[in-house]
């Protein structure tokens, strides 16, 4: 793999007189200066609005901004650059969907099939729509390992599921759905596949066109790129079934004082000036992924995680929570010392430079399942290195001396 | 006034083999090294999510970030940092209001009232509200140059009146609205006031307080911050009676598998991860407008722009629109020359380096008013200066003998 470290400024810093152990990628990732580079290259040599120009400024600005949405489409094996919508989140995205896709197919006593690990920003936009519409939600349970159980997905799945919508990676159990299998299980039925790969892409190669999702929706700011751009994809018919949710700016194609009508997809949804450096940003850290080569991204944070998941075994009072195969975690490991509340944990391990989240991660329901408040969560990116482990082992080791 | 064409680096670049003539801030503003560089600063020492970590970086970003939301509510005088909502844009500041604010007061037969001279951001989110709830949209008249017509105003205000939006200053026309007069009338018969400021903020000081607005939206991207940024201002009791419209992530305060519950204002409408970089970007943005001075900016685009109207009476076949007087036009200068589309005076005037817009400006029912299809538009800033104004005078001259 690409020497990936120096490209990573912050990493470079000091916290609490420690060098900065950061273990909190699945909250945001950390970006490379190529990124920010091509972020401030926009701001210095092409800033201009996009699509309204018949300037050169405004073109230049337009051919990037379009360009990076052909880099995100061909990274997830979209079909098409028109595929991919410009968000500002995943949770955008999925937001998006159930208001501008969801009311148009939907009745009372239709079912939307969600699994009890979902994030809260695939679980409450679902909910709103289920009160608005009379729809039903049902909640996929887990195995004991916390992975998808598919028995029961399969059991609840019937011609009343209209919408089934879940995270390709758990955010706090590192967990993967077999996105495949599930999607043609829903297909059969006639439901809409919806998947949330906010933890998925940027750790893997993903190919949305062989695991024929729907609507595939995840973040910039996750995968290397700066905060403030998500995408949503969709195939084109889907897209072309779903109604704008935010209207005015460059989506209009005419607007009298009586009504107005619409550009085609996906620029329909794009309403006002979009987050034009964060696209470009984004389009960046496609590069830069690429270049390191996904399949290396993977191994890399398969072979810290499988180094954590030893170390913490012999840890004793420790539970880890989720898959026992470090090849099922994708970077991802929660965890609770007995007795010791997670933020206790978190804020010992801060004092040594080890920045680790503690909470319920956004996903309650699945706390809840688990029979915990909260827990701590460490992950593990491609630009963490055997130190960063290191040091992350040691200051577990002597939280737990402190506190059990 | 501080010397500031250095801080725009963009500026010292050639287009078509001239130095470029930037004339497009209205629809996008040149950004100061000193917001990039805060942005820039962001990433390389601080970058982690917001809110959710009780480790250093965490807390390093938060306090980063709700200091540009109180940096932002001083600049325009709302009373605390909690009345300022980051969105993405003015569009989406204006689209959520119309969807999380609108339907909760409006019941058939109400009316909400806007004016001729609106950008289609805060004219199809009210006509898509209209529709869903049976309110009636009404329009307020211009005067011959393109002001609105307060004696229209008050002769459509009515009890009926529910909403009354309108921009501060015109896209097109640069002409100001009179806030103050116009929120006291309506608040007289008990409508809400909202104000889109897109071409205002950053252009003169503002105090919404003073003005009495209910609501106030404005982009960063139009006032030297990044693009993806935008504010929408409320009072406490008004953001209270709003609903979110967007759900997930940081936004909520409890979910369980059939509902949940959400934080407090304006958190609660912040869903997912928000532009951290970008409202970071905004509060530098805000230092630099108050370190120039309002004042300042203000006197800056006048004096341009007065230079520019008398020059452009000088040029035959060339009609201006809007107020005849500099102070109102607040560096927004639309016009067309007699018998020349004007795609092709923009594109000549490119060949100089000179970047104006042409076009419909996002304003067709205005266009319409005006009896046109679309102008051509220069916008004034601060960082221009009398070589751009030289510039484009002459490459107008010559667009002027090519084509007539």
């Amino acid at each position: 793999m690409k020497t990936v470290r120096d490209d990573f400024t912050i990493l470079k810093r000091q916290v609490n007189g420690h060098p900065l152990t950061y273990l909190d990628g699945a909250a945001t990732s950390q970006k490379p200066v190529q990124v920010l580079d091509r972020i401030r290259a926009y701001y210095d040599r092409e800033n201009a609005n996009v699509h309204r120009g018949v300037y050169t400024l405004s073109q230049e600005a337009t051919i990037s901004y379009e360009g990076a949405r052909a880099k995100v489409a061909a990274m997830i094996g979209a079909t098409a650059a028109k595929n991919i919508v410009f968000t500002r989140s995943t949770t955008e995205s999925l937001n998006w969907l159930a208001q501008g896709y969801g009311p148009n197919q939907l009745e009372a006593g239709d079912e939307i099939l969600l699994t009890q690990l979902e994030h809260h920003s695939n679980i409450v936009p679902w909910q709103v729509l289920a009160k608005a519409t009379g729809a039903q939600l049902q909640y996929v349970s887990l195995t004991a390992d916390g992975e998808i159980d598919l028995a029961d997905f399969k059991n609840k799945l019937s011609k009343q599921t209209k919408f089934v919508s879940f995270a390709h990676v758990s955010n706090v159990l590192g967990s993967l759905a077999p996105v495949k299998e599930m999607t043609a299980l829903a297909h059969e039925v006639g439901a809409t596949v919806i998947v949330d790969g906010a933890q998925a892409v940027g750790h893997f190669p993903i190919d949305v066109s062989d695991l024929d999702v729907d609507f595939y929706a995840f973040s910039g700011h996750k995968m290397l790129g700066p905060t403030g751009i998500g995408v949503l994809y969709g195939k084109a018919d889907f897209l072309e079934a779903m109604t704008p949710v935010q209207y005015g700016g460059e989506m209009i194609e005419r607007v009298t004082l009586e009504e107005s009508t619409f550009q085609e997809v996906p620029w329909r949804f794009e309403a006002g000036t979009p987050n034009i450096a964060g696209a470009i940003g984004l389009g960046a850290a496609v590069d830069y992924l690429n270049e390191v080569g996904l399949t290396a991204i993977a191994d890399k944070e398969e072979e810290l995680m499988a180094g954590a998941l030893s170390a913490l075994a012999e840890i004793p009072d420790l539970t880890v929570y989720g898959p026992k195969d470090a090849k099922n975690h994708h970077g991802v490991l929660s965890f609770n010392l007995a007795g010791v509340h997670p933020h206790d944990v978190a804020t010992v391990l801060d004092m040594a430079g080890v920045e680790v989240r503690a909470g319920h991660h956004c996903a309650q329901p699945l706390m809840d399942y688990l029979g915990i408040q909260s827990a701590v969560r460490a992950t593990f990116a491609f630009y963490n290195n055997q130190e960063d482990l290191d040091r992350f082992v040691l200051a577990l080791r002597q939280a737990r001396e402190y506190f059990v």
